[in-house]
């Protein structure tokens, strides 16, 4: 019986020099043949280890650190420790991370015996479909697609080249993924939107017949939950990334390179732009649109339309913070407002005071 | 090899003279034969596309839909355009659209030879059951139920007459279920409640032997939890809707036509009327009672029992908001009291000045 | 062919005489013989229903109770009834809960045929693993687990001794579960971490290379999602307990014997106490540490970094609540500041009144 289950690779020592070419890196007190094999913290880093130094707060870590090497931006120094010097530390340490460590272990190519493929769907070249997965009638599945076990492609969707969908990810009908898109265990994309029309005496299902689309390179996490529109589409736009446990549900367009932390959730229709980011747990009411490079802060609740970069807001302004949101500088506005109630109060109290002799102590 | 994966057919044109006369509808300026195939809303709307005109503020649309025809309510005109009238614009078009659109490819009926039947379940007629699909000892699944790859129905649970379970959805041991029951994909029916009693030095974890009802007619989103009750049941009321990712903890009781939005989260033994719609985001602490027909707004927090329709409170005052949870009115002169504060604050100023010549200029 | 699916059993008459010795009781007003085989409250309890007081304004019940038998604390007496005195009934009414309930209908010990285990994973004694479960290269089950169909056990996990996966159950690649874990249906361990760097074009996925450890008699509810490291470990300590739908992020490490309610989330890198409560929908930001023995109420957010009983703060100052979460009694006085700021208004306005004659009626 074939097994399409992957072993996972051991790190394997890595030459500091190749990194360093990878990354365009300036190497400093390198020596011939140092290697690493392992990233970490600068606190936690072991010999061995490659680390990096982005907050200048931190610089301080440099003198002890044991790492066997640090990425750094341009300018710092560090006596005695090997250094690669380029324009983004955070950036540079993630690519780093790419070539040093092994990728997790995907399913090898081929198709397991105990997937389940229907003989309409398609299937392109170094595709893998692993046990238990089903893929539906009239699917297709591009090339390079990894297909974690237990995954279900359903009737007529599309997945897109380089995919990745692990165990239980689960595409409905007629959704379609573009290529390099990345879905984590138990995301659910294309369930039917909530809607119902009152009858008088009971709820009458309103059918959800449209679609779900994400474009390129989109992530969604584990748990996740993307509804098909009612009619026309859901849509998830380029490079977008959206953590797990949320919820965006039906008709709701987000543009491109937009990042949600968890457990957020985006009422129907909604419509929001590029580069927005928000923070757990937030809410984002039916029926409004949100600007470009918005930042809305974790657990608030946005009840209206919000201008962004598109509209010339600047940077400074694109904050939004609190249940209704509002801008975050007027929120502190209120909080301090708040703090200073009990001072208030007292200030008037003793006013009344001087102005009644004594008859203001209810206030 | 048996598939039972079902192919998705094409919407099909369908001519207004059926639509209309099964909506009840006046039928308007039709030319013989017309038909449309698909649904728009009016502003998208293409020639051979049905749309409808809830909201009169839309009304302007109607000079310039590209739209076959527009379902709308008695004593809306428009010129040259193909009319349906109807009393309830909203239903309608979701019924229309019921008519028009074909259903979701639901798996053919019949037992896929991947599935894993427990030789004691007993099936009805017209039962589909997909590639992988498990269903436990004892299990019961009445007649036309379409139980779709990856589900789970677990020992002696049972799914009512016409009821649909999505990939991967998860009923735990002695499940009930109503008639025309939807579970969406990742749906969690029957965990254990969250319940522990401290040792003294350690969580004793206590025993969740109760179950849970669904009654007819319930829709639950995908990826909702449902949790067993303690002894006794959890219910969920005829024809209630819960929307994605909701938790429901042990002993919750819901009435009937409750609708949910997504991320509702409702504490052990709280019970709720009949009627009650709560927006997404809200959470209701345990062992208290909402009244009948409430609505509570999203991302609120209920934190005490709230009388409703049942107790002859009027509609205007059954709308609550905001954590603790008040009545709208309530918390609308709270926000609008906060807003004011910092003008409150100079006013004082102000008065501080006149009654002493300047020291108040602290607060 | 085996099947691995498992009747459940009805409960059976216990007696009295053997659910006091287990739980040390001291049995009051017991017939010889006399026996129980249910649970159920007070209110709701018939005749061969075991019950419990625990809460002491519920005494009156006593009166009226038709249980068969109630465990109180010491010193409560109730004419006629029979009793089971014990220091703390909540404990002893779980303990009788499991003394006389049936345990959940695990699988049977066995491989079912139709479970996919790589060659290469180890499976240790009396471990049962359900149809459609699949368990990747490397991974380690150990003696005497329950692995329920359609769970998923990734590439070099380990399960520890005792451990339940429920069905769909899905732990990525090396993941490492304690001893005695239980893991509810449709949760994921080890999914990747929320991590992107900005290229300046779009986002460069970080890898997360880390894992994820549950220490012995940790349990993790229904659709709940922890994340592996970027890289090291995320962390659940001993004896924790989470509830369904919870996000934990990456490098979280939770001390021993958390609880936390549903639908909670804590943001990467946070570092949480033992003994630390947190109630539903609350949010947890990055990067801070809550000491031990910390409660946060429901739907709070957590923005700083708060010493608990470690740092020897007592008891009546660990309660937190609200968005920024602050203590409970400062939040108490900031809600009644709130209600009291209309009365605020008022007395201000009069005074303007008196000071200017009438001018201050725009306050």
């Amino acid at each position: 019986m074939t097994t399409v289950s992957a072993k996972r690779r051991e790190p394997a020592p890595t030459p500091l020099e190749d990194i360093s070419r990878q990354l365009g890196a300036e190497l400093v007190n390198a020596r011939p043949g140092q290697t690493v094999s392992r990233l970490a913290g600068l606190a936690e880093a072991e010999p061995g280890e490659l680390s990096f130094l982005s907050n200048p707060s931190y610089q301080h870590l440099l003198t002890t650190t044991k790492a066997e090497a640090v990425i750094v931006a341009p300018g710092v120094n560090a006596t005695g420790l090997t250094l690669l010097r380029v324009e983004n530390p955070d950036l540079a340490f993630a690519k780093a991370a790419a070539l040093i460590l092994p990728p997790p272990p995907h399913p090898l190519p081929g198709i397991d015996p105990r997937a389940v493929v229907d003989p309409s769907a398609r299937l392109g070249q170094d595709v893998s479909v692993g046990a238990g997965a089903v893929i539906e009638a009239g699917a297709v599945i591009a090339d390079h697609c990894r297909i974690y076990p237990q995954a279900y492609v359903g009737v007529e969707s599309e997945v897109g080249e380089g995919s990745v969908l692990y165990p239980r990810a689960t595409l409905y009908h007629q959704v379609k993924l573009g290529k390099r898109c990345i879905i984590h265990a138990g995301a659910v994309i294309g369930a039917d939107g909530f809607g119902y029309a009152w009858t008088g005496s009971e709820y009458f299902k309103i059918p959800q017949a449209g679609v779900v689309v994400l474009e390129d390179d989109v992530e969604i996490g584990a748990n996740t939950c993307i509804d098909r529109a009612r009619f026309g589409e859901t849509r998830i736009g380029r490079g977008s990334k959206l953590d797990n446990l949320i919820q965006i549900a039906h008709n709701v367009r987000l543009g491109a390179f937009c990042a949600f932390a968890a457990q957020v959730g985006v009422a129907g229709s909604a419509r929001i732009g590029n580069g927005v980011q928000i923070g757990g747990q937030t809410a984002v009411v039916g029926h409004i649109t949100l600007g470009d490079r918005l930042t809305i802060v974790g657990q608030s609740g946005v009840t209206k339309s919000i201008p962004g970069a598109e509209a010339g807001v600047p940077e400074k302004d694109r904050v939004w913070i609190g249940t209704p949101a509002q801008p975050m500088r007027e929120q502190l506005k209120e909080w301090q407002n708040l703090k200073g109630l009990a001072r208030l109060r007292k200030k008037v109290r003793e006013m009344a005071e001087r102005l009644t002799g004594g008859e203001g102590n209810q206030t």
